[in-house]
């Protein structure tokens, strides 16, 4: 016999929890309708070719084969992201698409990691794209910066803030103090979070004292989130590229403060650039702080040329993803989602306890369905009605119905009201009314 | 440059059929919803030893590996089922769930098969399961059926044809004419709508003529779908288990077309097998053919002993999958599938020609957004207004909005009705009605 187990890193709900998680997966994709981006899947397994071209670390791909072959050089793969994978479909149809292109996708991916907290090597993620032909304005940046602080606010389990930057600003700034290693420098501020003391670090990639200085003050300035400080601080310098960059920047902060964002949820962060070696660095980068410690829960890229290794157009591209599965398991770690109470999507449980009753049981079963309210039939009739109850109680169900020999004859149903115990008989004429009172409830 | 496409048997959507896929899986949830069946969702992968205990074919397994280590023997691999994966699951939360326990899940599975018409390596299964811990009544079995009637006929395609049996009835049977080799008779019979001539197959297995030409009636009365012929043919023969197998089967039956199913969708059919190895047959068995030539897009089945592998406990079981890849390439080739012709999920479309414009533009799309309209902004200001009706064209979204300077000092905009050409003017002030009226169109 086998010792029945989910393979570690590998998450699975109880059914109250995939009841939670539907909901964000709804709440999610409502969102993304009302902003008009389209769903679209993708296959979950590409060709490794496809998966390693260029950006990525091989260590964490999946590899797959045909279990008889198992010996055989694989070709295939699982996708790490649902980013690769769009770029190899836009190539693929980028003749029967309307552009610029906008789609929406909630599905999985797979990466090999060492399992720890938050960290799955299967998950959900919910991303939306922008893909243009030619240009791309920066009306996209600011439609999906819109489109991800709506969707975060209607899931309504805390508190986030969006950070958004002009990864541009970073690189010039850098250069502007005569910093040479850009990259290593770009990475060592990206870890401002998690390493306590930078300066040795700093130390060890050559840069000079004032150097590192002007780098902690850029910090300093990024970690006030203050709008204005952060303008002062760079309006100073002379420079039409830093004007401009400085200019889009406030384009897009102005603009989403005009449509209601409130100042607590979005602020500029100079220095935030997540790496610079998989995405390219163009406009605009952002990623979500939240609660007091600062999970990132989602972020978001502009890339120029992510399709350049299979088309010779270029596509500029906005992206956004939100990291559904490591959310979920954030906010239940933080007790952040309210408990379901009911552990299923059922309301009403009907009774079922003598053979001569069924028939038209069945018959008030097929009624209750055909006016929407979700309603289940106790299956084993030979079953005691207390354990009945308790079944419905057990699964959170908040109403039972009876209708056996009595109120068949009297055509009513007795309704019973599981929280309180109350009891209520209805007539069947009148039935009309309560499911219009049930819907009303959902 | 890599040339991309999708792998061979991976089938993938245009956003145009992925909005019809999606609907599709909609109407499915909806009517599992109402039929009491809480949402699942198990991990892809499983263990290689959960996979091949005792009921698959290892030959259709894709095996899984870190790429990394592409050399050493996998131990891991993706699900063919959701079956499987759910006896794992259930063995597993024994303790946790409240039973009997009723799940629907939509999800993929991964087959490595030749790739041939209507046959995915990749695709969506819509699964509902009942599992029991104790006695599992026939009543469960009628509500599967019926909730798979229920979903079949909201989602209005075309008609189809649910057939049921009790495969102990074709079992007893053969026994009864004195066929020895039950399992490779029952194989052939199952393959009567494949291969022409049975005879030749039926004589290999050293069956006599007398024993063929009685599995012939039986196939010929099968064929009628007549519930009355099938009851009288058998009625004959005085058996204790045959008359109670075949009160079973009744019950079924009548109690469906009590519950308002019609006798053209309904038929009982005692040549119907499937299979014997794979699943173990106790009851019922139900699949379903469509159009005039029978294509099976749904089955059904009813196991004892599925979580014979990972629990002491036993648990009994009925299972039903509409396969909806399948069903919905079978519906494309067809041409059953009414051509949606909004190509996306978005309303209206506001026009953007002019910087100075915008902000207003932009509280505009925020309000109509915020009454639940799916809403869209072109996004390059520079594109010539006649292109950005096109866009809207080529998308066949059915409305376009105009909001530039008169229309703004006005507190009023352009509604175009593109398909009539029409146009009109709305007040701000009664934007709400139109919302209203959108609202009602969906």
């Amino acid at each position: 016999m086998l010792k029945p187990k989910t393979i570690s890193g590998f998450y699975e709900n109880l059914p109250e929890n995939q009841l939670i998680e539907n909901k964000f997966k709804d709440i999610i994709k409502l969102n993304y309708n009302l902003a008009w981006f389209t769903s679209l899947e993708t296959s979950s397994i590409e060709r490794i070719e496809t998966l390693t071209s260029k950006w990525w670390d091989d260590n964490e791909i999946y590899a797959i084969t045909r279990l008889k072959w198992e010996w055989e050089k694989p070709h295939l793969g699982l996708r790490f992201d649902l980013t690769v994978p769009l770029a190899r479909y836009i190539s693929q149809n980028e003749w029967k698409l309307t552009f610029p292109f906008k789609r929406q996708q909630i599905q999985k991916s797979w990466r090999w990691e060492r399992p720890q907290k938050w960290r799955f090597r299967e998950f959900y993620q919910a991303d939306i794209d922008i893909i243009s032909n030619t240009k791309l304005p920066i009306l996209a940046d600011i439609e999906i910066i819109y489109t991800i602080y709506k969707t975060l606010k209607s899931l309504d389990f805390w508190k986030f803030i969006i950070n958004i930057n002009n990864k541009k600003l970073l690189v010039w700034f850098l250069d502007f103090i005569w910093v040479k290693k850009t990259i290593e420098t770009i990475t060592l501020i990206d870890k401002k979070d998690k390493i306590k003391d930078l300066e040795p670090l700093f130390l060890d990639l050559w840069l000079e004292k004032n150097q590192i200085n002007k780098i902690f003050e850029l910090i300093d300035i990024s970690n006030k989130w203050d709008y204005d400080s952060i303008i002062n601080y760079f309006s100073g310098i002379k420079n039409t590229l830093l004007i401009n960059w400085l200019s889009e920047l406030k384009e897009v902060y102005l603009t989403l403060l005009n449509l209601g964002i409130k100042e607590d949820y979005i602020k500029i962060n100079p220095s935030i650039s997540r790496g610079l070696n998989y995405y390219t660095w163009t406009v605009f980068e952002t990623f979500i702080f939240w609660a007091e410690k600062y999970w990132s829960i989602s972020s978001w890229w502009r890339y120029d040329n992510l399709t350049s290794n299979f088309s010779k157009n270029n596509f500029p591209w906005v992206w956004w993803s939100i990291w559904l599965t490591r959310l979920l398991s954030v906010l239940r770690e933080l007790n952040k989602i309210k408990d379901n109470s009911k552990k299923t999507i059922t309301d009403v449980l009907i009774l079922n306890l003598w053979k001569d009753y069924l028939k038209e049981t069945l018959i008030l079963l097929k009624k209750f369905r055909e006016n929407g309210i979700n309603t289940e039939i106790f299956l084993n009739m030979e079953v005691k009605m207390w354990k009945q109850i308790k079944y419905a109680d057990n699964k959170k169900i908040p109403y039972v119905v009876i209708f056996w020999e009595q109120e068949q004859k009297n055509n009513e149903i007795q309704f019973k009201i599981l929280e309180t115990w109350e009891q209520k008989t209805i007539l069947i004429s009148e039935l009309n009314k309560l499911f219009k009172d049930l819907k009303n409830e959902k």
